[in-house]
């Protein structure tokens, strides 16, 4: 009974790390083609999104069911109510990240973001990417080590979302209204996915502790 | 130890309904100080949001304690299981209350809607207060009946989202950079308040008849 029941809480362990590492694959592919103006990534970004969305309903139903039959305590407990959380989590990251490739979808030919800002959108793509990739690190590790470094990244992400604000509302914003909506958008989906990435490290460390707080840098 | 546990998880349903009713005032708060500039009540809510994030945090660690203590199964499991879900719902719909009513006292003493989508925003803000008041009606009575209605007025904030843009985006948009950025934001808060309308309802219809899909009409 317990080997099947530990057999099972190691598939849902299997299972979060897939969607981590897919979460990677979609941030990496929706920073690229925003940047790119790559159509055809973007829309297997978009694509791909429900397999993410697959994995978090049936991650999900096994959670439930986990507890109805094996009525876990203590660790495995934790375990499972992290699993459903981070999971949660991780989708929303899977759909902002699918929001962001609709936004060079729809602008394409063009570039989704507006020329004068596009560095801080480079910069707010590679901050997401770290987040998803240290992320991914964590959930497969275990090891808090990187949790910190999530939180920063985090920051530097909002720091950007509020430069952006600065820009599109400072005197030399030259941008249509278009450009100013996919710049608003844009920049809210990116400060988002950061803050869902510190939620997942949270996770993992009331797992790992079983002490829920800002994760230590 | 039934008696106990059933007190248990009727103190979880009131503080599930506390919640919703909190929702349920700081978006009529919001939607108010939106269309009358009351920078007083757009403070009151953003202010009370901090009671809404308390009891999630309260009910949270309730549920998992009660998860381990009690080892609920069937029926018990799934309202434990399904008040873990909605409360974060809740919760979510109190924060973007709050980010609404930021808009208001950010823009204050001018309004915080563009005038050219005053009537829009005021037919998303009833509509945002119908889906909390039918939210807060089905947790507290668990009476299916409305929730076509709270699926109904989702729909209809999507289009209304929807038409912003169109208005944005058209001829006759005379709108500042800023009035652009508040109108895409508090367009995306709105659409986003029915979504988790929606998320609460069917999680209703779960607890109810243990089956998750769209709510019936």
């Amino acid at each position: 009974m317990r080997k099947i029941f530990e057999a099972e809480l190691q598939a849902l362990g299997d299972d979060l790390e897939q969607m981590a590492e897919l979460v990677l694959k979609a941030i990496t592919g929706a920073s690229n083609a925003l940047q790119t103006q790559d159509l055809t990534l973007a829309q297997q970004v978009i694509a791909d999104d429900q397999a993410i969305d697959a994995l978090e309903r049936d991650l999900d139903e096994r959670c439930v069911l986990l507890l109805a039959q094996q009525q876990p305590v203590a660790t495995d407990l934790r375990v499972i109510v992290s699993v459903l959380r981070m999971s949660a989590s991780l989708e929303r990251m899977g759909d902002l990240a699918r929001h962001i490739a609709e936004v060079s979808r729809r602008a394409f030919p063009n570039p989704g973001s507006p020329s004068q800002l596009r560095d801080t959108y480079e910069q707010m793509g590679e901050a997401a990417q770290r987040v998803a990739q240290r992320v991914y690190e964590i959930v497969t590790s275990h090891d808090l080590e990187e949790a910190g470094s999530i939180e920063r990244d985090d920051d530097l992400l909002d720091e950007l979302h509020n430069s952006v604000f600065t820009t599109v509302l400072g005197p030399d914003w030259k941008g249509s209204a278009q450009e100013t909506v996919d710049a608003t958008l844009l920049s809210r989906y990116f400060e988002r996915f950061g803050d869902h990435g510190v939620s997942v490290a949270r996770r993992v460390q009331y797992l790992v502790t079983g002490e829920f707080g800002p994760v230590e840098a």
